[in-house]
């Protein structure tokens, strides 16, 4: 039967050990859309208003917050982080983004790439919220991930 | 016309002075979803395994990152959070966040409640992605806030 | 009959609303101990060894995790930290730690009392543990406080 | 002679150089106690009254702040903390805080498992100093090591 | 006779005691520059290259460490940043960056003002050290301060 | 021609992708000085006034900082700092800061060397900011590397 591997027997939460593990090569990548009005989309594409850095200030606090996933999830391994590309396109319903994680590590990087989409979402809110107080953010997942002993997965 | 207001008219990003705000009671309320499998909430609902910490980690998680919020999102201002209280209610189809912040500051504190519930959620995700790799955060938004120049609002 | 504050009645941890608290001056005075052994004690003296940094590295440490207490402690409110005196007086048997700490704001300062001491500890012993591995930290504990509501203390 | 090996021949601080070491394996266990009143130890054994998370946020912040070393003891090295378990075993005069850390780095893993315990044990008290002033953290110190140059060790 | 306030008498490093002054709002504006090769100059300009982003980065990497000026600045005391802007502006021999901070609080802004130039530079260096290794910052200083006790201030 | 290589085709922010490079030793060397009156050299040489722990602070800040690097620089990737060494040298007309930095790693480790002396000095100008409002950082630069696939590098 399946249990949860971050508590023990007991029930108490640990950090499981991965010393063990081989360094390999890793790469996840998530997704995740915030929804938004006419009017934010309008902005976002820049007509006639400079959106400017607005874009660029969720992409960096995704890149940022890649880095700071151990910092903020309490069991998660401290990870050296060495690529991320962060995509934010703006479609009419809302802004898609997407997360690329790269590391070569001893643990898998999906909670890096979750993150990263989460954070980037959250500054893009940030950014909207004065003009779009019902902006919402959803669908936050991993789509695909190589590397590591359970080997290549892609969501279909 | 509305426009972006952390960007400036060259649309350089920039943070929003705020120092001649008064100091006012602020709450927000935010809600999210974790949704996963069924193998999950039986492992949530502690049939016979021992579940312990599991939902103590994400609500310590979102309790954290509710002070650490102008830390990950590049243009919020600090704010002295004065309380939070997270809930995690385990439906049949995943878990349902809900986070309330308190503040008395100069501006709002709902990016301190959304950062609250993503993070509890990001941090729930870890603890089962293991058992479900198809978990999903979803419906990240404000539901309620009150104090502060725009007065009480709350989501239909 | 007592109960845990910062449990609600379900058991769940959360931050307890500070926000109707009044700002008011505040201190607290914390004490600890590092025993270590006669050939520290000496290096510390600085007998014919340059001891240069080893005692500034320790106050500054404590100094620093004063101001990091809320981002340490997973409960504590935020407060903004306004003086801090760290002493080390180097005994026969150990050196002991005093730090005061002050504030004006919503709520008790003693938890940054005691990470000031403990952090300046743990940095002492990082200094020292190569010459004296069973150096030893103990006696943190609250000496004085004074202000707020429930007025001044102290241990006898 | 001993020397302290954290400052240089004029007395200035410094990180020691260790990129010539090579990676092993390293496992450090520390221990603690927190000492406080009765009546805190019959809250924390739950009698009739939801202790709840309470034991959860010690064990949380210690694996927290195990990852935070670095950062809070200003001379000592990233390090990649790949395994942590934090037991709190509740006595009749106090909690006794055990830690062990593991790693494959190139130093020493000690100054995480006493910053593991010390900082448990601050969130411990954060929790019960509305219960009891009183209580007192102590003993915080090295029980054993494995793995490095210097090979496997235990306190007497 | 002058002397170091952030040393007592003893010589020993303290965050000096603020909490007895009023709260004022304050605001300081500092000014450095990175001194960088033709080529560097003409892709900020975007001639034909995609600059993107690049202004971008350096401009949030200032507003983030102004607000985490406490914790880079062992003496520093923590301050609410309540405004921001930072500009770049490309001349023919480098990027000249200005900052203006602004608060309401107990002390001096400068050091938020000040670090922020100078995180600016940093970032900024890092995207142009592959084209120019001689990239140079030079000149950070503080050219205009307002509010506090010593009131207006300007450098000639 | 030479391109931006912290920005895509498209000018979008990415950290670099540095997963397939091999880890290596490598040593970075970075100056800068702080510029100030002739009053504070004279404190700073402890003429008659107890200057303590006043370099300690800057030395051990710089150090603090290199590790913190990532953190301040949004598209640096993490590197285990492995050693820092940071000079200060009191000269008549200021004080000129060195910082040597080593890893093994997967990249350079040029910005942690120029991070740690301009948060050295932003340190330094904290405590010296009340004596002299008109010290000024200048001069920081990277004056030599080793390691790498570019090999050493020294600058004339």
């Amino acid at each position: 039967m399946p249990r949860l591997t971050h508590v023990d027997d007991t029930g108490a939460a640990r950090m499981v050990d991965v010393s063990a593990k081989p360094v390999t090569a890793r790469e996840a990548t998530a997704k995740g859309v915030v929804t938004c009005s006419p009017a934010v989309i309008e902005l976002l594409r820049g007509a006639g208003v400079p959106k400017g850095d607005a874009l660029a200030v969720a992409r960096i606090a995704g890149i940022q917050a890649a880095k700071r996933t151990p910092d903020l999830i309490p069991l998660a391994h401290p990870i050296a982080v060495h690529g991320v590309q962060v995509d934010l396109e703006v479609l009419d319903e809302g802004v898609e983004i997407t997360a690329t994680v790269r590391t070569a590590d001893r643990t898998g990087i999906e909670m890096e790439a979750l993150t990263c989409v989460a954070v980037a979402a959250l500054a893009l809110v940030d950014m909207i919220k004065a003009v779009d107080k019902l902006a919402e953010i959803g669908r936050i997942r991993v789509v695909a991930k190589s590397g590591g002993r359970s080997g290549d997965w892609r969501r279909d």
